[in-house]
């Protein structure tokens, strides 16, 4: 897979996956980016630019930045012009379509594997809300609560669908609008038109191939191998009569999926099958991971508490986790630090700030600091600290108005504010 | 799995299957049975008593017929005392359910692969009829235009839909109450009640499980491995709340499902899933094959029309088939026949007798006769004819009177006659 051609990138890794090579080759890497699991042995994190060749994506360069901004006459976000979301396939042709005023959508989703979100599951609804104001296009959020029962042994559906509910309270409180988004979860929404789309994916994938793309075993249940299918039907708007009514039948609506690059076999499944079902294929744009508070070998994870910052920790709880965990790029002693200074790129309260701190200037002021060693680790955390519990605080004052009512007008089968 | 104890049979089999074995003995047999695929090279066709040994099922014998005209206080119909519904499982417990006033329901279906349904469709539903009428329960009716689609390559979401609705014309024509029976086909009717059983019996079956059972191979389009679960929900009552409420979430109300014994697989499956789900197992009551008319080395095969009688051949049709086609038991010569007499166990007009003649006597004093060589096998096949062009033309004469909207009053999201 050495230096292939840009243009046939895809094609061949699609090819290679189909032929479980590319599984394979993941697991000789020392990073692993799955679905289920994400971890390096390197403190600055995944290597994304070895991931963009391993997944066959492509960059997300300057060049398209500058063409999204001439496109939507927005300046790109923080996130997007610092290299947050930092990989795509397509997304040229969603702005495309953009500058043609032809339609798409969003899609994106979550599994809920807790009560609370934490700030790592924020990075992607941030963004996607930012990016369907600049792109004023219907968003459809799936929430994946029979992933969830499927792969943890003792779940009970009425638990996935209650965690799932209660997750939507929080994605709710980054302020989407409700005439046009609309979020359901797999269990209460399954209707015949989704159906449908899973069943037509269904039956082009075979075994062997969603082996090679997943990695599922002859002892995983049927519900895994059956699951992929689930999550794909989204990028079909014909699964959405309610929004895109006679035109969306034709699935010739593309839809834009921004998340974390760990859910990309999904999707690459999604796009080899799309031209099979005479479908539209689905673009993506791709985030990295928000680190765990204890460095950038694995991303925050739900399952252990003191790598996150949940939505619901108190501003205390930030301050103490952030003091306590969070993996300092400092030196040893102040003396030390002040000699040699720090380094931004494994600090976890430098990148906290690198995510969310909306200020370039500031920014760059702070490396500038630590890295010559005038600001000190204590300094930095405490900034970081600041940041966090505001974006936290603000979203708590949103999170605190969200009531069952609030949720139910968003999963309501209703048509959006759209004409199609 | 030589003369195992009885009561350990079904146990035995479950297990051996799920670690292959079963699977694998089948292929080394003479006769094969799964749900797509049936063939001996015996003319008497298959060996049932064999085939009960090897499914782990029981034999439908003398003291359970006689139990049920007990509890029923009817006589058993010609399918059931003459050996056609020749095995079961867990029948007892539906009669005794019965004895006891307490509420079951049954269950069958039908994966439509023709425009018209043949003779041999028509045994389960003629004998699911007569046991709705006998028991006084609701009945449901699956029409898996989901597997229809999922294992015929080149078939269409939309054909394999008007094929299921034109099937349940057919199957409607046989007589079912509107009032008693609700009909659905999976890609209307999939809905969260549904999706959450499926789901639920996903979780509980791997994939090396699904291999032994079905005999699936990592060719094998993903959709085959998703859809058993599909056939076996509708053995919970929850999966339809509009017929049995609230009371029917506890899945405590089980089900009795007449059908050919080739789709034992699913149930098997179904009853080895049930106690995990805490749910009713479902009871069996399986029927041997109508055999094609070139013979009881296979069952009728709508994809061969000239192996079947369908529903719209018209009476000359009819005639000319049994007279081409039908296997004959009888002698090369009038004299030969006249001096040895004719073989009933294999001559297929004989074999439709069996199946459709109500009067015993009348049956009775055929086989002897042709058994003796008083009666000819053109005389034999005359007697067939007019029995099957008898039962073709009531199905006509109510099939004429079936419309699109007699189809909707059947499949409509309703309660039955019946409260739980």
């Amino acid at each position: 897979m050495a230096n292939p051609a840009p243009e046939n990138v895809e094609a061949k890794v699609e090819e290679l996956q189909v032929n479980g090579v590319a599984h394979q080759e993941e697991e000789e890497d020392d990073d692993k980016v799955t679905p289920w699991e994400v971890t390096t042995t390197k403190a600055t994190g995944i290597d994304y630019d070895k991931l963009i060749v391993k997944f066959g994506c492509r960059k997300l360069d300057d060049d398209v930045i500058a063409r999204f901004e001439r496109v939507t006459g927005h300046k790109a976000c923080p996130m997007l012009r610092r290299g947050m979301f930092f990989a795509h396939r397509d997304f040229v042709a969603i702005l495309d379509l953009k500058e043609q005023g032809k339609p798409f959508y969003l899609y994106t989703g979550r599994g809920a594997s807790s009560g609370s979100l934490h700030l790592g599951h924020l990075v992607p609804f941030m963004f996607t809300k930012w990016l369907q104001e600049v792109f004023d296009v219907p968003l459809v959020i799936q929430m994946t609560d029979d992933e969830k029962f499927l792969w943890n042994e003792k779940m009970k559906v009425e638990d996935a669908k209650k965690m799932a509910r209660q997750n939507m309270k929080d994605i709710i409180s980054v302020g989407f609008d409700p005439t046009k988004t609309f979020i359901f979860n797999d269990f209460d929404y399954m209707c015949p038109p989704f159906y449908e789309n899973i069943v037509k994916i269904w039956k082009v994938v075979n075994a062997n191939q969603a082996r090679a793309i997943f990695g599922f075993t002859p002892e995983d249940c049927m519900g895994k191998a059956a699951f992929p299918a689930v999550e794909a039907a989204p990028c079909f708007a014909s699964s959405f009569p309610h929004i895109f009514g006679e035109k969306g039948k034709k699935n010739d609506i593309p839809c834009l999926i921004p998340c974390a690059i760990d859910q990309d076999p999904y999707f690459r499944m999604c796009r080899d099958v799309a031209p099979r079902l005479k479908a539209a294929k689905p673009s993506l744009i791709f985030s990295s991971f928000l680190p765990a508070l204890q460095g950038a070998q694995t991303k925050m994870s739900a399952s252990e508490p003191n790598t996150c910052i949940f939505l619901n920790d108190t501003p205390n709880q930030i301050k103490n986790k952030i003091n306590k965990y969070a993996f300092s790029g400092g030196q040893q002693t102040v003396e030390e630090h002040r000699a040699k200074g720090g380094n931004c790129d494994v600090d976890i309260s430098f990148q906290f700030l690198r995510f969310f701190l909306e200020d370039d200037a500031e920014l760059a002021r702070i490396r500038e600091q630590y890295t010559k060693g005038e600001l000190l680790s204590g300094e930095l955390k405490a900034r970081a600290t600041l940041e966090v519990q505001k974006i936290v605080a603000e979203m708590k004052e949103r999170r605190d108005k969200v009531t069952d009512e609030t949720v139910n007008e968003f999963t309501k089968i209703r048509s959006l504010a759209y004409q199609y």
